[in-house]
C-alpha cells in the first residue's frame, strides 16, 4: 500500500554534503507530492570516506552506499546518477554513467572548463539517441515564481526585452577569518562566485528571457587571498571573490550581472529584473513566493509593480501543495526538478535544462573571464551569432 | 542501513485532506532533517471512505488503512495518534487515544466547545502520569521567525508589553459565489474565521508574549449567509465570517485581534505586532523567513526596524536545513512540530502546546463569543485572574 | 511681477508652533504651486508671548503681530482666519471669525467636546449663507495617495466595503520619562491619543469609503499615569495614551481602530487597509507616495497588491508639482488644502471637510470614551441610522 | 517683521523650466526654514522667450525678468546667478558670473564637455581667491538619507567599501511614441541618460563612499533612434538611451552603474548600495525617507537591514522641519541645497560639491562614452592614482 508513482527506478547519488542532502530529501518525497511515471528508491549513496557516507546514508535514507562512484554507476539497481560532487569530478562520473545507460542529473555549474562541459554535451546528445536522459541541476528555473515568469515572458506579456539586472549576493566570506573550502580552490571548484552564483543567473536570465548572451565585458576581484586552512597555516585563494559583467542578449537587450560572497547582509540575493516594452518583471529569492510584475498596460494612475504571491492554484508545480498563502521554500524547488525530470523520463522527451544549456553558461562563464583577464574588453560568447556579439555604443 | 533517529514508532493519522497530507510530510521526514530520538512509521491512515482513504496511504505512504478510527486506535503497531479531522470529532479521538495509552498530536482548534476542550484536557494530565504525551497543533509556534521572537521577549528584550495586534486574512470567501464546506457549517467546525484562524493568532500571542489574554469584547459577522452546498440547493453559513476583538493581557498590554475569509487580495497574512518598552517586533506569515525587530536601545538616527531573515545558524530548527538565505515553507513547521513532539516523548517531558494551552485558547474563542453576543460588552476569559480583568477607562 | 493667483485674501493665523508653522508654508506657496483664484497675503500672526510671536512672524514671514486673537480677527487686512491653537480656544475662535464674516480654517479635532462642535457647526452652517466658508484641516484627506484612493472606491472600483482597520502609530512618549506638554492635559488637548491621531483616521476612513462610522466598542489606556513637568515636579497626565475600538460603518463592513503614541519603533504610521469586494486598498503614511492596490479583477495568477506610485499626472494635486517618481512630503499635504480652501472661497462654494464633517468626527469620538467607559458596551454614534447601529452576532 | 535670515543677496536664475521652478522654490522658503546668514530675494528671472519668463517670474515671485542671461549677470540687484539652463550655455554663464564676482549655482552635470568643466573649475578657483563661492547642485546629497549614509562612512561604521552598485532607473522613453525634447540631442545635453542620471549617481557614489572612481569599463545603447519632433516630422535622438559601466574605486571596491530612461515601472529609482567590512548600506530615492543599514556587528541571530526613517532631531536638515515620520519630498533636497550654498557665502567657505568635483564626475562619463566606443576597453579616469586604475583579474 506504500507505493506511488509507477514503476520504481533506483537512485545512485554521488557526494552528501549540501546538495547531497537536499537532492535526497527531493527524490524521498517527489512521488509523495506529485503524479511520477516513475517511483524513486533511494538505492545507493557515494562517497569517498566509508564511515561519513555509511552515516549519510543512513540519515538520508539510502538503502547501500559506494566509496568508488565507478562502483556505484555499475550497480544494478541504480538506474539514474545524481552528481553532487565538486566540478572537477563531474565529467567523468556524467559521461561514465550516461555511457553505462544510466540517467543523470548533474549539479551546476556543469564543468569546470568549456572542454569538459562540451565532452559532456556530446555525451548527453549521443546518450539522447538512445534514450538516456540528462539535465543539469539549474534548480532555480523550478521557483515557481522564475518559472511564472518566464511562462509570461514566453507568452509575449513582455514584449521586447531591453534590459536585464541580475545579481547573486552572499555575505559568508566577509568575515576576513572565515576558512578556506574547497569552493574557493580553482583545481576543485573551477571558480569562485563566479561559476557558484553567477552560473545560476546567466541561467536563470537566459532561461526567463528565452534568449542567449552574445558577449560580455567583465571585471573579476580576490578580497581576501588567503585564509586559514584549518592546520594552522594560511591557504591560498586561487578563484575570484566577486565577479561583474555587462552583456548584450541576442534580442538587444542590455544587462547587468553581479555574483559576489562579500555583500554583507545579503544572504541569498538572487535577484532578476527585467523591462519590457510591455512589462517589467522584478525577483529576489530572499522572498522567494513573490513575483513583481509591472504590466504596462495599467492605466498609468492605477500602475504598479504587484506583488504576485506565487501560490495559485493556476501557478506551475503548486497543484502538489498548499493552498494559496501558504509558501514554500528551498528545497522545494529541488522536489521539482526531480518532478521534471522523471516526467521527462517517464515520456521519452529530453527535459530542460540540458547538459547543452549548461555548455551554454559554461562558454558565458569562459567569455567572463576571459574579458576579466584582457581589461575588461569586449567579448563574443562562443555559440552564439556574431551580429549580436557587438559592444559599446552607436 | 536506512533507519536513523532510533527506536521505532508508528504513527495512526486519522483524515487524509489538507492537514493529512502537511502532516505526513512531517512524519516521513522529520527523522531525515533531525536527531529524533524515535523514527517515525507510517503505520495507518484512518478515514471513512476505504477507497479515499486507501488512495491517500498510498500516495503518503502508510502501511494500512483503518475506515473506523477505533480501529486505529486499537491496532498494535500504533503509538502515536495524529488527530486531523475536524473539530467535532477531536474530544472522542483524542480521549479514548490517550487512555488506550497511545501519544497524541491534536489538531487546533483543539475542540469546538470549551466542555470538550476541558474533557480532553483533564483526559490529557491523566495521561501524563502515565508518560502518555499530549499535544496541539498550533504549528505557528514552529516558524523559525515567531520561536525567535518568542525568544527574545522570554530574555526580556522586548521590555514590559504595551501593545499587541494581529490579525490573520485570507480571502478565499470574498467570492460570493465560493460553494459550502464543512469549515461553514457550525456542527462540524463549531465556529468559522474565529476558530480556524482567530484560534491561532490568540495561541500565538499568548505563546511570544508569555501571556494570557483576561478579558475581550467582540464583534462577529457573517457577510454571506447563503452558499451553493454543489448540489443545486444553497446551504446555510452558520458561522462567523469574521471576527474582530480588543482585548487585555495579564501584564496590562492592551490589543486588537482580526480574523477574516473577506479580505480581498490577503492569502494568508497571519500578522503579529508587539510594542513592548524595551523593543518591538512584527512578523506577517506572508514573508515567513522574516522577522522584524526594532531595537530600542539603538541610537535614534540609526533605529529602524530590522528584517532579520531566520535562516541563520543559530535559529531553532535551522540546524537541520539549508545555509543562510535558503528559506523554509508553510510545511517545515509541521516537521519541526513533530520533532518537537518526537523529542517530548524521549526525554519523557511534556511538550507545548499542551491540551491545557488548547484549553486556554478555547476559552478565549468562547468569550468572544460571548461578547459578540451581548453587544461587544467586556468578558472576562475563565481562568485568568480577576484583577487584570477590566476594560474601558484607565 | 510678483503676483500671482488673483485677489489678494489677508491670512490671519493663531497658533505658531508645529501647526503654525507648517499652515504659514502653506500660505506661503500655495499661490505659486497651483492656480488659485485667490492671492494670500500673510497679514498677522496671533499669539499670547509677544516676544516669541514677532519672532515666529519675522521667521515665517508675517506683517504683523495679535497678542490677543479677537483683535487678529477684527484686523481689516485679515479675510481668513486659520485656527491652529490647542482644542480648547478652537470654538470660541472659529465661531467669532465667522460672525465677523472671515473665512475659517480650523485644526482638527474640531473641538474638544460634541457641544463646542454642535455650535461651531451651526455658526459654519449660518455663515455659508452669507458666502462665509470654513473647513476643518483633516490633511490626510490630501495626501495624493489617499485622494487617489477615495477617487478609485467613489467610482466603485472597490465594490461593497466588508473591512476596515485603520492604525496610527507614534512612539513619542514610550519612554516614560519624556515630559509632560498641554496634549497631555484632558482641559487643553480634550483627549491623548483618540483626538490627536484618532480623529484623523476616523476622518480618513469616512472618506476614503463615503460611509458613516455607525457604532463602536471601544478600550482606552495611559500607561504612563504622571511625567516629569519640568519644573522638578510630577504633571499628571489626564487623557488616554491609547485608544482602541471596533466599529461598523453605514454600509455594512466591520472596522477596527487604534491610535497609540506608544508603538516603539513606528514614527507615524497613519495606516488604512479597506478590503471590498471587487479591490483592496491599503496606505501607511510613513512611505506616504505609495498606493497598494489590489484589483479583484486581475487574473488569479497575475493578482496581487500593487505598489502605485502616486506620482503620475493624473494623479489629484500633482499637476503643482514635480515628474513621476519624484515624491511628496508631509507640508505638501498642507499646500493642497489651501489650494482647495480657496479654490471652495473663489467658487463661491462649500469646502470639504466642513464643519459638519468634524462634528461627525467628533461624535465618534465621544462614542469611543462612552463606550470605554462603559465595560467597552456597544455605543452607537449620534447622528447615524440606528438600522445599522447594532453590534455583535448575526 | 517679514523679514529673517539676515542681509539680503538677490538671486538672478537663468532657466524657467523644471529646475528653475524647484530652484524658485528653494530660494523662496530657505530662510523661512533654516537660520540662514543671509536673505535670499528672488530679483530676476532669465530666459529668450519674453512672454514665457514674464509669467513664470509672476508665478515664482521674482520681481524683474531678462532676455539675456548677460543682462542678468550684469544687474546690481544679482549677487547670486543661479544656472538652470541646459548643458551647452553653462560654462559661458558660470564662467561669466564668477568673473563679474557673483556667486555662482550651477546644475548638474557640470558641463557638457570635460573640456568647459575644466575651464569652469579653474575660474571657480580663481574666484574663490576674491571671496567668490561656486557650487554643482548635485542635489542627491542633500537627501537626508544619503547625508546620514556619509556621515556614518565618514565616521568609519562601514569599514572598507567592497562594492558599490548604482542604478538610476526612469521609464519615460519607454513609449517608443514620446516625442523628441532637447534632452535627446547631444549638441544640448552633452549626452543622454549618461549625464541626466549617471551623473547623479557617479557623484552620490564618490560622496557617500569618500572615493573617487579610477577606472570604468562601458557599454552604452540607444533603443529608439528617431522620435517624432512635434512638427509631424522624425527627430535623430543622438544620445544614450542607456549607459552601464563597472568601475573600481580608489580605496578598492568594485562597483556597478546603470542609468537608463527604458526601465518601465520605475520613475525615479535612483538607488545605491554599498557593502562594507563592517557595515552595508542601502537606498532608494522611490523611497526617499528611508535608509536601510545592515550593522555587521549585531548578533548573527538579531542582524538585518533596518529601515531606518530619516526624519529624526539628529538626522541632517531635520531641524528645520518636522516631527519623527513626517516625510519630506524632493523639492525639500533644493532647499537644503541652498541652506548649505548659503551658509558658506555666509561663513566665507568653500561648499561642496565644488566646480572641482563636478569636473571630477565629468571625468568619469567622458571614460564611459571612451570605453564604449572602445569595446569597453578599461579606461582610466583621468586624474586619479594610475596604481589603482586597473582592471580585471587580480
Amino acid at each position: 500500500m506504500s507505493s506511488a508513482g509507477g514503476e520504481r527506478i533506483g537512485v545512485g547519488l554521488v557526494g552528501h554534503a549540501f546538495m547531497g542532502a537536499v537532492h535526497s530529501h527531493a527524490w524521498r518525497n517527489v512521488h509523495r507530492i506529485f503524479d511520477t511515471p516513475l517511483t524513486p528508491v533511494l538505492a545507493a549513496l557515494g562517497g569517498r570516506d566509508e564511515a561519513k557516507t555509511k552515516a549519510a546514508a543512513a540519515k538520508y535514507g539510502f538503502a547501500a552506499v559506494e566509496t568508488d562512484w565507478r562502483d556505484l554507476v555499475a550497480r544494478d539497481d541504480v538506474g539514474l546518477v545524481d552528481v553532487c560532487t565538486p566540478g572537477d569530478s563531474h565529467a567523468a562520473i556524467a559521461i561514465a554513467a550516461l555511457e553505462a545507460g544510466k540517467h543523470v542529473l548533474c549539479e551546476k555549474p556543469l564543468a569546470n572548463t568549456v572542454e569538459e562541459a562540451e565532452r559532456m554535451a556530446v555525451a548527453a546528445r549521443a546518450a539522447a539517441t538512445r534514450g538516456v536522459r540528462s539535465m543539469v541541476a539549474f534548480n532555480y528555473r523550478r521557483v515557481p515564481a522564475l518559472a511564472h515568469a518566464r511562462k509570461l515572458v514566453g507568452d509575449g506579456a513582455l514584449g521586447e526585452v531591453r534590459h536585464v539586472r541580475a545579481t547573486y549576493l552572499q555575505d559568508w566570506l566577509s568575515d576576513a577569518a572565515a576558512p578556506m573550502t574547497w569552493r574557493l580552490r580553482k583545481d576543485k571548484a573551477g571558480s569562485g562566485a563566479l561559476g557558484d552564483l553567477g552560473a545560476h543567473i546567466v541561467d536563470a536570465a537566459q532561461f526567463v528571457t528565452g534568449e542567449l548572451i552574445t558577449g560580455v565585458s567583465a571585471l573579476t576581484n580576490t578580497f581576501v587571498k588567503h585564509r586559514p586552512d584549518g592546520n594552522g597555516a594560511q591557504g591560498e585563494v586561487t578563484v575570484d571573490d566577486t565577479a561583474l559583467f555587462l552583456a548584450r542578449f541576442t534580442g538587444g537587450a542590455v544587462a547587468s550581472f553581479e555574483a559576489t560572497r562579500y555583500a554583507l547582509g545579503r544572504k541569498n540575493a538572487m535577484r532578476l529584473e527585467i523591462n519590457g516594452t510591455k512589462a517589467s518583471m522584478a525577483f529576489d529569492f530572499e522572498s522567494m513566493n513573490e513575483l513583481w510584475w509591472h504590466d504596462g498596460a495599467d492605466p498609468g494612475t492605477e500602475a504598479g509593480f504587484r506583488r504576485i504571491l506565487v501560490t495559485e492554484p493556476g501557478h506551475r508545480y503548486l497543484e502538489g501543495w498548499w493552498p494559496p498563502g501558504h509558501g514554500l521554500g528551498y528545497d522545494h524547488t529541488f522536489t521539482h526538478e526531480v518532478a521534471d525530470f522523471l516526467a521527462a523520463i517517464g515520456a521519452g522527451t529530453d527535459p530542460a535544462p540540458s547538459f547543452d544549456d549548461g555548455l551554454r553558461v559554461q562558454r558565458v562563464l569562459h567569455a567572463v573571464e576571459t574579458s576579466a583577464a584582457d581589461e575588461a574588453r569586449w567579448t563574443p560568447v562562443a555559440g552564439t551569432t556574431a551580429s549580436t556579439a557587438t559592444a559599446g555604443g552607436r
